[in-house]
């Protein structure tokens, strides 16, 4: 694809190991996708199901650092799986993606069951601020579905056993906890810090079918070095630089 | 008092500038109380409520700071109201202290509202483990209270737009979050750490009556330099240090 004439870039991810069609002007993959898919303790073989996969850039950076998974995908804007289609052919990986949301999941994945559930909901209220003139992004950003609507659909398509793991800002950790039902526990929490000292910006929140474990609040990820913000160049830590250069895994407790 | 006669110590606290006396074998303040006070805004004129107030360490080391507090505790047992009572005269702190608690709380509180409203609660829940053989130690240890009740309680006791803060071990944060109903916002919860890069082991959850401010996630506050526990000595970091042993407050945001 041409940049120019179709309104879509080619991004790369991991090093360069993922590249990934995206819309220019369109919801676009940043870093958080890359840490949800590096905290994966997923294993060959395991059943992985992406809630809103976009244009597929948490599962294929997973299926990039862990062969022999059977990646799903679910996402509602038919724009979004054509791409995330497009971009798990083009990399190679197989992926499964399927249009439809929380509240008509498709028959297929409603089938099936899983031992990772993964998701990236967007991170605003629709009430809040204004509308991004953008439909597409609009679609990917606005939230119009509670968290726990997210995590009950989740949940219903786990295995025994089976973790739901998702990154959001850290300001919805209590929509989030009041969304974990019984059905869940283990809880963790993982908060990713932009510098050292700083407030949580966003969390990684998992939880495991059936689980009894204590709750957990895990150190925090500092995303970068230094007191501040240098020019337009950012300096990740090392642990950040491996996850998002090298592909390393992120392993969460 | 003498500690071998009597079963009770005395120890000091804010390197000597407060000296409490304490049960040996019953419930001791250690420096859990000592980060709620060091955490709680109050300025001179501001009414304080401590339930569950034990022996008063957390009163007592606010009052120590903050000159001018109208200083009330709640505690149900009737040797630590004694013990809090001569422990506040004995250290030339205004403190009035009520025998009572959440399900009795005294007429004269009931009539009061309080800007601040700090607690401690039992950290351990009676079903779990062992009961101690010590009756006053697990009256202050032994949960036989839901948080949620805490919580409630606090909150009816708080002015409109005053704070309630609780230091509680990090795993009963999914507690806490369920005990925080609409009348609470702008909630903050405050890690404490034992090293960096570990998980956290206590949390300060403050929360607003009325405020509606996002949830705040703070960069954890390390207790402890260097990678280990050296021997018996504890290396506290300097931040904590100077709020242990110089009485200087922990901005907790």
């Amino acid at each position: 694809m041409n940049a120019k004439q179709t309104g879509f870039s080619e991004d790369k991810f991991l090093g360069g190991q993922l590249v990934l069609t995206q819309p220019v002007n369109g919801y676009r993959a940043g870093v958080d996708p890359v840490f949800l898919a590096a905290s994966i303790a997923a294993n060959p073989g395991d059943t992985v199901l992406d809630l809103g996969c976009g244009a597929g850039a948490a599962a294929l950076c997973l299926g990039t650092r862990v062969d022999g998974l059977h990646l799903v995908g679910v996402e509602r804007q038919p724009e979004y799986v054509e791409l995330a289609q497009m971009n798990a052919k083009n990399n190679g990986i197989a992926f499964d993606v399927h249009e439809g949301d929380l509240a008509r999941m498709p028959g297929d994945v409603r089938d099936m069951s899983f031992d990772h559930v993964i998701m990236n909901p967007p991170y605003y209220l629709r009430d809040r601020g204004t509308a991004s003139p953008d439909a597409m992004r609009e679609g990917a950003l606005g939230e119009d579905v509670p968290l726990a609507t997210w995590l009950d659909q989740a949940t219903r398509r786990l295995k025994p056993r089976g973790y739901v793991t998702m990154i959001q800002k850290a300001e919805r950790l209590p929509e989030i906890m009041a969304g974990i039902d019984g059905r869940l526990g283990s809880i963790l929490v993982q908060p990713l810090c932009p510098r050292i000292g700083r407030e949580s910006a966003l969390i990684i929140v998992r939880a495991r079918k059936g689980g009894r474990a204590a709750f957990r609040l895990a150190a925090p990820l500092i995303l970068h070095d230094g007191p501040q913000h240098v020019g337009d160049v950012e300096h990740y830590t090392p642990e950040v630089s491996a996850i998002l250069r090298d592909g390393h895994p992120f392993p969460i407790g």
